[in-house]
């Protein structure tokens, strides 16, 4: 495996040398389509004319909000609960994530009828939390703010022996996701570029993974919401800024890269291009009126960058990671005026 | 092919001996297939975890919705826009609709290089005009009675030479309604029914055709608003009943059934189900917060008789046909609350 080339990486990594053991590869991303293959969907590959007219470019969506539980990440958290073997899973899964992760988790415990447990903090919105509910999950309240979270899965993990799965900061998890861009190659062989959103990287990095085995001349870019550019920072700076607290409508991408999902995304994208939220907005509707696809303002951070950006992805054909589509009702209209 | 079984209708049909002559068949089907089929999708059909918890019945939604022009009405307009030989196809062609036929026969004489001119009643939604002239169609305006529509048309044919093309009471029109059913049943052909919303009767008198032939097993249900229940008084009184003007937010699903959709529907559908207006309305949120598609009120019914039903479908594969999701984003707000 190839060293990471952004700079000052290497130095980091030079203090945490049982990463790069950790960082999956291809194969693993293998493993995971495999392995996910009887549970999660072979989504759809969607174009429309009025939207590549706009952008003068052909682009390809993959409607990971069609996806069962309504996201992507129930690509991840299939993997990597079916990875388990059978004693580790009996004791349950925890995690922590008042969004699409954790309604994932839940229904791939429920496939394999093990316990989860999701660690939720005050103040998360009712249908997030009843999605998860939905799904026979046990719910834990916790206090909205990082250590009270971190302090309540450790109290579920040592109590239950359950196995905690992070939301993007796991192999299979990374490995999980990029199934979705796996996919789209099969639907759409000549792609030029690949762009997906990037919260906590999990996403981009399994997208990097896919691209660089499958379509090794074909980019792959970061789309983030220039409210949240940690990211976009990180990459410039050379390693992971962790200490902002985004505001962006962009609720899925207010994540910040781990040591491991910087190594990813620094190895295997091209970069990460920014929207305003305006623009993000303006792609919301877009894809609501044009594509006619629910989608959350998350995923419309990748129509909006292609649409801000004419110049460089003019005449090409572009695969857009469509990550999700669960959003509050009661927000629509806002989201829409 | 056999005589239609509706009480009273032979009768009628004994004064019109002409209609049954044209009166598709489904090798019109299979032909408007091959002529459709470089330039419609074949769309995806797709399923959904929880509605079908909610039916008690596994649900196959086949997504007109994401069809070009955003309605399966692109299917019968294309079909009989290039089934016109190339001289009469030269004088161009002219309908009357405000709504997605306006706008797929729009679509479809852009695509074959010949002029369209589509007459819209004043009061028509922008958004509807706008998505007509974007394909490069001309639009007669006139008032905002039948009247005025046909005597607009007639001229329009008059002047120009132009065929018209009905939105439903055509043969090539329903021929190509038609491969909507044959594409779901491709994707899923062991349905016990499949539901088409009922207007004119062009999408159900298509499904089905297509049915009859490749499923002959299975049901064939027309979904219709309580509120323009037209469809299903005609069937039970023997004859079309076409001078109601229905109050309905299904703004799709107004029109009557002409004499040839209503001998198709009393041959081929088993019946008619009907869905009030707050059944359709809750149907449609749940299509945009589970299925995370954008539909109009006019698919959301489909949906609405199946849940309000469930002693009929409880354990049955039932196959909807989502017809099409051109909304006005102003009309968003009202229709979510």
């Amino acid at each position: 495996m190839p060293w990471p080339s952004a700079p000052g990486y290497a130095a980091q990594m030079d203090a945490r040398p049982p990463l790069l053991d950790t960082l999956p590869t291809f194969a693993d991303v293998l493993d995971a389509a495999a392995r996910i293959r009887p549970h999660a969907r072979v989504t759809p590959v969607l174009r429309n004319d009025a939207l590549d007219a706009m952008a003068g470019a052909r682009l390809y969506f993959k409607c990971e909000n069609l996806q069962r539980a309504g996201a992507f990440k129930f690509r991840g958290a299939c993997n990597a609960v079916f990875a388990l073997d059978d004693e580790t899973a009996a004791r349950g899964v925890a995690t922590q994530s008042s969004g699409n992760h954790g309604a994932a988790i839940a229904l791939a415990c429920r496939l394999r009828s093990i316990p989860a447990t999701v660690v939720v903090p005050e103040g998360a919105p009712k249908v997030k939390l009843d999605a998860i509910a939905a799904q026979g999950a046990r719910i834990v309240r916790c206090a909205a703010n990082m250590r009270a979270r971190d302090a309540a899965v450790a109290e579920v993990v040592a109590d239950t022996g359950a196995t905690l799965i992070h939301p993007f900061d796991h192999p299979d998890v990374i490995a999980g996701q990029g199934t979705a861009a796996m996919e789209l190659l099969a639907a759409q062989p000549a792609l030029d570029a690949v762009i997906a959103p990037v919260g906590g990287g999990g996403l981009l990095s399994g997208t990097g993974l896919a691209l660089r085995a499958l379509a090794p001349r074909a980019q792959v870019w970061g789309a983030e919401p220039e409210a949240a550019r940690d990211a976009y920072d990180s990459l410039a700076s050379g390693a992971p800024i962790t200490d902002r607290i985004p505001d962006t409508i962009c609720d899925g991408l207010r994540g910040h890269l781990s040591a491991r999902t910087f190594a990813l995304v620094a190895r295997d994208a091209d970069g990460i291009l920014l929207a305003g939220e305006d623009a993000i907005r303006d792609a919301l509707r877009l894809a609501w009126t044009q594509l006619k696809l629910v989608i959350e303002p998350s995923s419309a951070v990748a129509l909006a960058v292609v649409l801000g950006d004419p110049a460089r992805f003019s005449g090409k054909r572009i695969g857009l990671i469509i990550s999700g589509g669960n959003i509050d009702a009661a927000s629509l209209p806002s989201l829409l005026a």
